[in-house]
């Protein structure tokens, strides 16, 4: 049986103001940084350990992996760094108050946005100072390929393209994994793996900090999913 | 030109108590932390950005790391950490007090222990509690590779290996670097770049938490050598 892990960045700074974040780089708040650390010491507690750590290139979720594993003494754990594993890019939303967004463009179209599987926020413009495509850390992004905005099925193909190449292999060398990242790409892996319905996957909430984990048989197929504390148990059913 | 940075890291807590560590796995001290942030934030005031890292195993070279890549903003940045990197294993030594070992098997032996190229300290028994042979952190090397102990010849071949295999050529295409580690396999590779005399070497004090800056021509061999800031000047000589 594999144990996977999966956890949503503690809160950030945009959590708390309620803006859209995407691919902004923000940090964790005081209180995500003591979500991340009880995340570390639930997991220590119990008895879990990684051979591999993966995330994205943001440093809520960078920062949420280090405290983890500097919690469970295991700073030495390869971790692997990837955009495919970055939030949702949520194009000119981005940096938006929710609520303000939502009175200029109306409830029903903020819900389509974030919620349709389909539909794409209007893109970032190119000399949009948001537009982060010259940033180094984006480099191993191939030219044309910088998204500018994404839906939510857009997000969900590049972070299984990953889970493909990459972690579903390690996985089944009998690794042992956590994958730190965001409410939207961990939303993409809980549908994917559970084949719940667009309807379900949509009003899903992942918990910020809170350890979802999976109990996977050899070919990966989940025989349990729960989360390890905390008041994401509430979303376990 | 290639500019590549070694830092050795910041002070540990055996640093202080002066005991032997090598692969003991101890942490920073305050102090250590401090000379962490403060090398990040020279690092990123002179303008140096990271393509890719490099550091060991032990905590107290991930950490130093850690702090630089967050006082830089580079979070991002993709980490490699491999035993190869580790201090120098100091077999039966690991954990004595410096002056105790002295007064114990006198200061000649221990100077020799500590300087000479070839002479190993005495081996860690199997089932001494400091042999960390099964630490999961280990589990790359190979059945009856692990060390139980070794001369600084020992520790300089294994780091260059690792350098002629994964760090030069990464240099080569162009990537910048910053490598986190000790000071035993600092000196080797700076035994390596600079053609240093064993006599040379092993006077040759490498401080902690001082970034060691080397500028390379395209083959990889030293312009210049220089400490950035702090005390480490008075060694760039």
């Amino acid at each position: 049986m594999i144990k996977l892990v999966l956890i949503r960045h503690g809160q950030s700074q945009w959590n708390v103001e309620n803006r859209f974040t995407g691919w902004a780089d923000v940090d964790l708040t005081e209180s995500g940084l003591t979500e991340a650390r009880k995340a570390g010491i639930i997991l220590k507690n119990h008895g879990f350990i990684f051979d591999v750590a993966y995330t994205s290139v943001l440093k809520r979720a960078i920062r949420t992996l280090w405290i983890i594993l500097h919690e469970m003494d295991l700073m030495w754990v390869p971790v692997s760094k990837t955009w495919k594993l970055n939030e949702r890019h949520y194009g000119a939303l981005q940096g938006l108050n929710k609520e303000e967004t939502a009175a200029k463009f109306g409830k029903d179209q903020v819900n389509i946005w974030r919620r349709s599987m389909n539909v794409r926020p209007p893109e970032l413009a190119a000399d949009d100072t948001r537009n982060e495509t010259s940033e180094p850390k984006y480099q191993e992004i191939k030219e044309g390929e910088f998204p500018l905005t994404e839906s939510l099925l857009d997000t969900e193909q590049r972070v299984l393209t990953y889970w493909h190449e990459i972690i579903a292999p390690t996985l089944r060398t009998g690794k042992r994994a956590i994958i730190s990242s965001h409410g939207n790409t961990i939303r993409a892996l809980v549908h994917y793996l559970d084949h719940i319905s667009p309807d379900g996957i949509a009003s899903l909430n992942i918990p910020n900090g809170i350890p979802l984990i999976y109990e996977l048989d050899d070919e990966l197929k989940p025989i349990k999913r729960y989360y390890l504390g905390g008041e994401g148990d509430k979303d376990s059913s």
